[in-house]
């Protein structure tokens, strides 16, 4: 088992962000600059292309850091952020970008690498969460939730399905097609995402998705608007799903 | 144009409530506690059975009161509350009762019945709104929102399409039937409210009325459960949705 080791401190807007390696994975841990409190974790996955410190991850820990007082992590997923490419990578990304311009589907690939990526990321999101809980403001009594939308719901499936210690779950925006099998043993209360008008994911798939969780409360959030609308709203209400379900008051409205 | 006529008032628990009458129509103003500042309105429709004081309405009132600073105005439903039952109103419970006891859908029958009271609900709403509108506490010129949950919105639907003072509306939970042709003329922000596992109303039918709304900006929010599952922190959901378009910020956070 790799622990955790800090490599850089910061702090503004009222967070302390510190960067971490778990063995040779990077990450970086959001905290309320408040100070060490106890309180609850959320990690967090990005999206494809994306890295650790992508402004939708700053942006959705800012809201549960200052909202909420959680402790928020992400970890680069294989292939992104800090971490090398593989031949593999290189040859999905190529053909991702290939199927793109021609205008083909690109689902069918994105599954695929994600699928992949997801074999890849869980068990470093295990071994990252054993490290992170050794943190006397972390503990490995609190509630821990998981937040990712599109790649970060490809990794996020699976990762919930395997991971008691993952009570709460915040998914959306991927195809289904590697995912229900995994989806179907989830239990947790889940807040899922989807837009009404995706060009990319059929409406049909995003439903079938949602539907498959066995979970006994799950919340559908459907907006209209393309793939790319997904309204920032849902941010202020994963932030609330995550009071009601770790224990925290929203102690910020937002 | 009937004017508004108080005929009582009281205070508890951060609001001020006022049952008032437009014309022969009862209705009820809530406002917050700490005066009479101008600020927008939300008018409310109750569900079948219920009247303006249910306790889901005293519920909503007091999120929006106390959650946003709103005016929240509900009245009676034709037939409901402190108003008189005709002998159609009579006919059409005695049916819905049998049809429910012998276990067969009440979907027609609630369909067809509330599709009346829309009828003559409607322009009791407009009145309504127009006297409301000349409490200086309101005035004519702020947004007004609009939420009503199952025959609240077999009224809301038909009301939202026709009186452009109306920006906003959280609905829900009912038959699409009579509400379609309507549904396709609304274009103000939604918030749209059903069960997953609704076992009155089919979900594809659901789905489909959330689809007819020709709105921009709409989200459906489906929760898993059955019809009566509605969970309560819909209404939180709706005090953000309402805060977000009608222009006020959400000053406690529930």
């Amino acid at each position: 088992m790799h622990s955790l080791q800090f490599t850089a401190e910061s702090s503004s807007n009222g967070m302390i962000e510190r960067d971490f390696t778990v063995g040779d994975v990077p990450g970086v841990l959001w905290s309320p600059a408040s100070g060490a409190e106890r309180a609850p974790l959320v990690l967090m996955g990005h999206g494809g292309g994306a890295h650790k410190k992508h402004p939708a991850m700053t942006g959705r820990a800012h809201s549960l850091v200052t909202g909420c007082g959680f402790h928020v992590a992400v970890i680069d997923a294989p292939g992104h952020g800090d971490r090398p490419r593989t031949a593999y990578d290189e040859q999905e990304i190529a053909e991702l970008r290939r199927a793109q311009a021609a205008g083909e589907p690109e689902g069918p690939i994105v599954v695929r690498y994600n699928a992949r990526l997801a074999e890849l990321a869980v068990p470093e999101y295990r071994a990252t969460l054993d490290a992170l809980q050794e943190l006397p403001e972390i503990g490995a009594e609190g509630p821990v939730g998981y937040l990712g939308i599109a790649m970060g719901t490809a990794i996020g499936v699976p990762l919930v399905a395997v991971e008691p210690r993952i009570t709460a779950a915040v998914l959306g925006l991927m195809w289904p097609d590697a995912l229900f099998e995994k989806a179907r043993r989830i239990t947790v209360p889940i807040e899922f995402d989807l837009q009404w008008d995706d060009e990319r994911i059929p409406r049909e798939a995003g439903l079938a998705l949602f539907d498959a969780f066995a979970s006994k409360e799950k919340t559908l959030h459907a907006n209209a608007g393309e793939h790319v609308a997904f309204p920032r709203f849902e941010v202020d209400s994963a932030v609330r799903f995550f009071a009601r379900h770790l224990g925290r008051a929203v102690t910020s409205p937002a």
